[in-house]
């Protein structure tokens, strides 16, 4: 089968979207969360289907839901109360719209960092006081900390898989947070929008099968590469559908349904293409850690259970206090995200966006080898 | 050429949006402000093309405000100001996050009613407080109400043109309104996506040009039947560009590129598709006419000046406290939109959505006719 990474760099050039317009032609985009693929077939074939239809109207019912449960349950073994989610425009929107119906203007969240910088922004755009709590040095749940922070916080917004160490949190380690949470009537929102983007051996554990109080948000946008056709289905834990429901109606009016027919195709036909997208994926993971090892051996990275990112310490190829994504910048024209970006604990860091060709692969990882090496 | 209201009834009723899926299919539905047209063929074409290009990724640049700006110019005379706009995911969103920048919460924010009911929903769900001041009996602006509401409050929120009466308030009653506001440190945000429906000879002047501390929301969504790909441009005045720029840089986030495509091509290749529609609505308003005097003259209306909508006045065909939509629904198959959801002004109205074929039009008022006749 044709890899879906089979876009050659010229056409990948010619896009519109943020990754390949942000930059010179001379650059290497490897920074914003964008495949280089191309869409799954079946999801080109519905979007054209919904437009020739004139099929372009305000969205109605369950079919997203729908869809993402039959997804769900294949690839996770969950089963989705379909009736009880509810539809929100994307993951963020629907992160502070979820928040809304949990918090109260100022409360503390806890976030755990590093993690996607937007968390922080939309959060504090809400009108909350984030509280950042970092990560072990393995990358896990610090849950003492935790306990600490969550004497005075209201909600905890969870990254599961975690954005940008494809931390998978295990079922054990989410239930020992469920417990923490319900003790300081804490209440958890994980973000799982990269659910299907699973690696290795270690499987996928909603946070709302481990935490009844949870509500969780899941979208095909990012594993099928959908971020242009947004759409996001909110799900809760068994105790937490009638906070869910308390949200409001007017939240659904900013679903595209476009977006919902793309998406529903991702789920109910996309199955091969992800598999094959995984499959590139995973050889690249390995393609870093082998070039590393040889060509770059002070930098130090642990290769991700999930996500498309590599989470690299730069500490060592770099002098303290300089940004190595700067440097790659503008003496390795490649650009990748800035650690710090994701909290100060990613200072010496970069993430750099594995989902890509082989070959653009091994040009980027010349470019970063060439100038730290 | 072929109408793009050609349209069989039976691939009507197999849309999956919410006006064909909300009722049984006995009921006619001329409710939700959804278009029963084909959608633009460039516009099938630009997703189309997007789609197999496998540019689906975040949305860059100001390609939408400059489509815009073009068709601002040819269809208004309206030199929009590109390097100023700022986009947002849908014209909801928009004017919340541009409200955002101009209130505080707990502010009183002007509406003037009947309007768009999603207006007050959205507006309280911000934490604004909303002060309805109707319109005048012609449904003009009433401006001496509008100078009493105005002592309390910080900003208001204009339907221009206003749903569902279809007036277009003029260029002289804006500059009136824009002074009264400026006396009194009222900001105003002018809802102008119906903007590309003018049906007679009064032009679409925008607020932004008449009153320069106001900011306007555009959007292709509803002229070219695009709700189901949501975008949208804010557009400051000569003096409120400043204050748009706080406007944080997250809310270009929930942007669709899809959706931007979808609207680019609709500005820039939907003009004749465009003048088709409003070919057929101009002649659905005149067979409305017609009919109501033949047939139902206890209905009162004005015929709109802009918009696809009739606002019907029918308190002279109904008991008093009996709502028309429910007895059109239950007794005649026919779903309309329920006055008093516009606000209090509404009781014994209902708005019909005339963007139809000409025959689904007949089919609707024999409905109307037959039940209330
Ligand atoms: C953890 C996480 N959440 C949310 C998003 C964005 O989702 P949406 O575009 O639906 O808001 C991303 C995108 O990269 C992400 O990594
Ligand atoms: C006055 C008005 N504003 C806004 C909207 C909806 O716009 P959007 O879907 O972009 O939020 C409508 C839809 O009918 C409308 O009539």
């Amino acid at each position: 089968m044709v890899t879906p990474f089979d876009v050659p760099l010229a056409q990948l050039r010619a896009r519109q979207s943020l990754k390949w317009r942000t930059y010179a032609p001379d650059v290497l985009p490897m920074f914003v969360a964008e495949m280089d693929v191309s869409a799954p077939e079946p999801v080109v074939r519905a979007v054209h289907d919904a437009m020739a239809a004139g099929d372009t109207g305000y969205d109605h019912g369950t079919r997203y839901a729908e869809a993402f449960a039959e997804f769900a349950l294949e690839r996770h073994g969950w089963d989705v109360p379909v009736a009880r989610t509810r539809m929100v425009p994307d993951v963020m929107i629907g992160i502070v719209e979820v928040l809304g119906v949990l918090t109260h203007p100022g409360d503390a969240v806890v976030i755990t960092t590093p993690v996607y910088p937007p968390f922080r922004a939309f959060l504090e755009h809400a009108g909350l006081h984030v509280v950042a709590v970092p990560l072990t040095e393995a990358g896990r749940l610090d849950l003492d900390a935790l306990d600490a922070a969550f004497v005075d916080a209201r909600a905890m917004l969870l990254c599961h898989p975690q954005n940008p160490t494809g931390t998978l949190h295990s079922a054990a380690e989410l239930s020992a947070l469920g417990e923490l949470a319900a003790r300081h009537h804490v209440r958890i929102v994980s973000d799982e929008i990269h659910a299907p983007l699973v690696l290795g051996d270690e499987p996928f554990v909603s946070a709302t099968t481990a935490i009844p109080h949870a509500i969780a948000l899941h979208s095909a946008s990012k594993a099928f590469n959908l971020a242009g056709l947004k759409a996001a289905v909110a799900v809760p834990g068994a105790e937490a559908g009638a906070d869910l429901a308390r949200m409001p109606e007017i939240v659904g009016h900013g679903v595209s349904q476009i977006g919902v027919v793309a998406h529903v195709a991702a789920y109910r036909e996309g199955g091969a293409w992800l598999d094959a997208a995984l499959e590139q994926i995973r050889a690249n993971v390995a393609t870093v850690g082998r070039t590393l090892a040889e060509r770059l051996p002070a930098a130090r990275w642990t290769p991700p259970a999930s996500t498309y990112f590599a989470w690299l310490d730069l500490r060592g190829c770099v002098p303290p206090d300089v940004d190595p994504a700067r440097v790659l910048l503008q003496e390795g024209d490649l650009a990748v995200n800035s650690g710090p970006t994701f909290g100060t604990q990613g200072a010496g860091f970069v993430r750099m966006n594995l989902a890509t060709s082989s070959d653009v692969l091994a040009e980027g990882l010349d470019r970063l080898v060439g100038t730290l090496g």
